[in-house]
């Protein structure tokens, strides 16, 4: 079993926490958190270790009556693999920890690319992660274009990405975030961050993304045009994408209109956290001009790298090749 | 004098009644409401003649202390041109009395093309308008885009157009509109009736449109992509832009985010109701990548198409040419 350490345990941590337990070949090493709040109280519910990430604070763990297993150099330690799951930068900063230990880590999308040897999509380029010490598990929004991209890619060839992110402006936890009854571009310089970002998993890839921030918190919606190198008509690329195992079509007949009923159909299911770890994408909004391929696809930025997380961990150790990777996470999460 | 009735006294109505008004070669010959609502009651404070739009319900508005002159009929009979301010789809209905009476008649962009002999954009099309009955000037998403493409096609020709509309969910007064917390590909498939719609000005134009509605009531939001025929640099093609009379090129340092604070600086501008009459556009968000254009523009629904009925009744009447109507109007209106 590999023994899978999480460090930091919010939105991201606490749900690759859980996808990690459900794994056959994987156990959680431990968790560790800054502080006692609802979600280290959560943890220990759950049967995981708790380790303090602050040394400082430790004993605040103590004064609020949440045990904990030691400190996070503690569960490095014995970890197999680590998984940062801290806020952006904090990643960064924790780098030297994981190399004193000589624990191989993967770090999550806000970090800057360098963070790592390797961005990952387990999808697009899992092989590359394999004996790397330093993993990179692209953003949210990266991961849903880079699993768009790659059949499209393999299919058709691309010749040009313009996408649109519209983008919620925080997730249903973050009650300090805005915007209130605005649109905003963000950043109003073009292209944003994702363009580049794609590049770190297809380096030659021809690709412009413009960003805008809005009054929503349940998803990302992506309005996609790719330019591709043929012509196929829209039902042909459907199939294509509807085979792909992270792609969820939707069909019309689901009468699902946007992300607020798409949430509703995630909790339906019974996923945990009414995650949708798939990209959402609307089967009667794939259009094919010419060469031209038109989509929408909705981005569940809370969980859709968490199974990305579970692959490279297995990447890491070279233990299972993609496929067979991709397949035993799905099914042990139901996707 | 140029007599202009306005029939439909609402969102559009009234700015247009306000426009009219303003000109130095028109006068309002009266407005038409069915309803003695609070705008009915301002329109006579205003001192505009109040005709009622519907004969049956004529006697609400003495019941309610609205004096009328008459009905629809009357202000039809004694207008130079009226404009149907009318909300979508009885706009068609009216044109038989418009027919019965001879009086040349401008439609709104709600209305199917097929309404009138001509769709109209100022500043691409206005002397297909001379000598029409009928005229529609397109939808404010239209117009915004139509203002900008008339100058990119003169400049440098447009190969091919693609641009992802974020829609308001409804205006600051209609109180029963959505989403909430949502974004929707409204509609879900592509494309939307913008590029059919800009088509009705540029019959020959290559351009898909995506449209998605959110929870924002201020103005609409443009993400621009534009294939020219030929590579400007982008210094240059701002240059264009900030040419354009109806184009508000907005520089970087005035610190304006979205369109709360655009709308704000309307207001400190002392702008009648807080109207931004001209495309908002981004200086910083104006790109060229190769031959691809790419800007941000806001749209203001409620009031970006006014200026465009002013001319509209000019056009019809041939009384001015397209430059002499813009500046006239632009100059009343302090744009």
């Amino acid at each position: 079993m590999l023994r899978v350490g999480i460090n930091g345990y919010g939105t991201i941590g606490k749900r690759v926490a859980d996808a990690v337990d459900a794994q056959p070949d994987m156990e959680v090493a431990g968790v560790a958190k800054t502080r006692p709040n609802f979600e280290a109280k959560q943890a220990r519910e759950r049967g995981f270790d708790l380790y303090a990430a602050i040394e400082d604070r430790a004993d605040q763990f103590g004064e609020a009556g949440v045990e904990t297993a030691g400190l996070v150099d503690d569960l490095v330690a014995e970890s197999d693999v680590v998984v940062d799951a801290t806020p952006s930068g904090i990643g960064a900063q924790n780098r030297a920890l994981y190399e004193e230990h000589d624990t191989p880590a993967i770090y999550q999308g806000g970090e800057d690319a360098d963070v790592a040897d390797v961005s990952f999509n387990a999808r697009s380029n899992y092989a590359e992660a394999e004996g790397a010490d330093h993993v990179r598990v692209v953003s949210c929004n990266t991961t849903g274009l880079s699993r768009l991209l790659a059949p499209l890619q393999e299919e058709y060839g691309v010749e040009k990405v313009r996408t649109t992110l519209v983008r919620r402006g925080g997730d249903p936890g973050q009650t300090g975030r805005g915007p209130i009854n605005d649109i905003l571009p963000d950043p109003i310089s073009i292209p944003s961050h994702h363009g580049p970002d794609v590049n770190t998993i297809f380096p030659d890839l021809d690709i412009d993304t413009l960003g805008l921030k809005v009054p929503a918190t349940l998803m990302h919606m992506h309005s996609v045009n790719v330019t591709l190198e043929s012509e196929p008509d829209a039902d042909e690329v459907r199939d294509v994408l509807a085979g792909q195992s992270r792609i969820m079509v939707l069909d019309k007949d689901l009468g699902i209109k946007g992300t607020g009923p798409l949430k509703e159909y995630a909790k339906d299911m019974g996923r945990p956290r009414g995650d949708l770890w798939e990209n959402c994408l609307w089967g009667e909004s794939v259009t094919t001009v010419g060469r031209d391929f038109y989509c929408f696809q909705a981005i569940h930025q809370e969980s859709d790298v968490v199974p990305e997380n579970v692959d490279a961990v297995r990447a890491i150790t070279g233990e299972m090749d993609a496929e067979e990777s991709v397949a035993t996470t799905n099914d042990a999460l139901g996707l």
